[in-house]
């Protein structure tokens, strides 16, 4: 993989608290979104935050890490879902900081076993970047199941 | 600020160089991107990566942690831009890495100075949860200026 540089830009009027911001895909131009503070501390009210855009990134960065690793194992996934959870809490002594992120995968994989799936999942999580991001602070958890064939 | 726990969801399908994933904001509903290997090591084509989302995200929350802090220091901002740009990189023993995140503000706050400025940045890069997140493994980086009102 070749070095990577992504940028995105957030445009905010008025104060913190009342004010409203819009968070731009500046690489891509894939999205344009409104973010309020109220929307991050309490009910999103279809707005993002920035822990549910983290979110997004870990889970889209493990589910390539899962499917390269069940290829690898010669086990091919026709499909993978990943659920990440992200938490973010106060920790005493340094504010609020990101302090889990929970990743949830379901794999449609026929040549897969509960074996193959289990050493898939640990390989992905070691090499995912986005895995050893969150690891230097925070806890990463994952769980990977098998289903049938979709 | 409360507890913050945000959900996303990938679904990919096919091998990881040549199908493709849905990236969903779960918990607000906010967005469904189109995700693929190619878009994120080659040119983003319109679609997103978890490198840009990553930007997305360190940018939405320094703008807030800025905006508060100059807020604090008596001289409130009428608009805030922030650009946020996220490097990935091979890092030698450990693979690709996220390595850096630059950030780069401009404030239309017509109570502040360059010194209010240059402390308030350095507050909210020391308060942001996402700075944290990335300074435990990486380097952030960031600088201000003032411009003229909007």
């Amino acid at each position: 993989m070749p070095r990577i540089v992504r940028v995105a830009d957030v445009a905010w009027e008025g104060t913190v608290s009342r004010g409203a911001g819009v968070v731009s895909a500046t690489s891509s131009g894939a999205f344009e979104l409104p973010v309020t503070l109220a929307s991050r501390v309490a009910e999103p009210e279809g707005k993002t935050s920035p822990e549910e855009l983290l979110a997004a990134a870990h889970a889209s960065c493990f589910v390539t890490s899962l499917g390269s690793e069940l290829h690898r194992a010669g086990a091919p996934a026709e499909r993978v879902d990943v659920t990440c959870t992200i938490t973010m809490d106060e920790v005493e002594g340094k504010g609020h900081q990101i302090v889990q992120s929970e990743l949830s995968a379901r794999v449609v994989a026929p040549g897969a076993d509960d074996a193959i799936l289990a050493d898939a999942s640990k390989a992905a999580d070691d090499g995912c970047p986005f895995s050893a991001l969150i690891k230097a602070s925070a806890t990463v958890t994952y769980d990977a199941t098998l289903e049938g064939e979709s």
